[in-house]
């Protein structure tokens, strides 16, 4: 039996497999963005991963479809879309596979939940906008999602570096112009960038998104992978964008 | 009267006005590197410049043919690139805008040759390779030129911060590999990166090199530039390139 839907929200085809998502298209909608990370991250080691950050599971909802492993665990700190998580992990059937936990970023090494450097993959797309101050309603579901309100990209990183076992991957998605804070807090807590993707929305726009692979205790050296493009000139999606969902049909 | 050229040594017209250039090739010639940063540097704002590791002085010629400014330092640490450096100058009869000082980057701060803190602009094309470990011959040119034998790049970030007025620009061209390092070692001595240009060779390449802006004390916050390609399909300059030079005649 399926969970019922609750007051505005919808039932999404997300394009992989026959993945769906409960949405509520007033508070948040995930975006390209949670494509472009979910398979961008290489689960192909297998191994425990876990997403922070996870809203309503977009993120581990697809890495369960691109890996056999059955360690996944999405961890969101909004309580209503903590709740749409544990049903979409339901509406899949994969509540033997994804895990979804109500927690602060910053209260899991606290709340000892997880072992310390006991998985081998973390993701995360969290919050873009600096700050939560200025804010008037911290409540809201939107702003939490896009301001650095409840944990910033230091907490998010800290809690990524305490996470990881030595050698772990770390992926992220986040904006170009945070590019010196990602490099100085990453290495910081020795989560050294590897990889550097930048996602442009077509060919004569400026990178809008880069998409970053660390390494736990890497060796420094930074590779630049080609760029990505999202739009071709029509306006339609480009042969690469479609590509990340048919690989993963 | 011009300097008499040295055993191995030519002149070159190097495209600014009428500036020209003693090099000798079998030590070290400049690359569309050294003109990239020069044109890159704005130095409309006028004031003090200083250019750290000038080699014979190829970036403050080409700046001094950009500004009305009469104070341009450069600063080489190879005895015979400085005494070519001199020669330039002299060859230009740029001697009352240039001064060309022999000192290495470390000793800056000791020697007490410039005051603290007093420099508008500074700018750098520094060695790019890693470390001088396991090189055997360090004596030569070419490599003091492009391995971090005598001076790293934590060294001239740091001489650049020493140098620095607040507010003052930073200016340096080197490797995407070391972006890492780049942003992690600036930001720890307070010069914040502004603007970045990822530099390919062409359209279908990975960028081999990066401009980047920093400025003393700057607020966190990074701009991409449109990325600049070196090469049309054809092999020729990019009309981008060529403009670098025309604009500048």
């Amino acid at each position: 039996m399926e969970p019922l839907l609750k007051e505005g929200e919808r039932i999404d085809n997300i394009g992989f497999g026959n993945l769906r998502l409960i949405q509520k298209p007033g508070d948040f909608c995930y975006g390209i963005d949670a494509v472009l990370l979910a398979t961008f991250a290489d689960v192909s080691k297998g191994g425990k991963v876990i997403d922070l950050g996870t809203g309503t599971g977009i993120i581990p909802l697809i890495l369960s479809h691109r890996t056999e492993e059955t360690e996944i665990i999405g961890v969101e700190v909004q309580k209503d879309s903590y709740e749409r998580g544990l049903r979409n992990v339901d509406l899949n059937n994969l509540s033997e596979r994804i895990t979804m936990i109500h927690v602060d970023v910053n209260e899991i090494a606290e709340k000892k939940l997880f072992g310390k450097h006991s998985f081998d993959v973390v993701t995360t797309n969290p919050p873009y906008i600096k700050g939560g101050s200025g804010i008037k309603n911290k409540e809201e579901a939107k702003t939490i999602a896009r301001h650095e309100t409840t944990a910033d990209l230091s907490d998010f990183i800290r809690a990524a570096s305490f996470l990881l076992k030595e050698r772990g991957d770390f992926y992220m998605i986040h904006r170009p112009s945070r590019l010196v804070d990602i490099c100085f807090l990453c290495r910081q807590h020795k989560l050294e960038p590897k990889k550097l993707r930048l996602v442009s929305p077509n060919r004569d726009s400026a990178p809008n998104l880069l998409l970053i692979h660390c390494v736990k205790y890497g060796m420094p050296e930074l590779k630049f992978l080609n760029p990505l493009y999202v739009y071709q000139e029509n306006g339609t999606y480009t042969s690469e964008i479609m590509s990340l969902y048919e690989k993963n049909k």
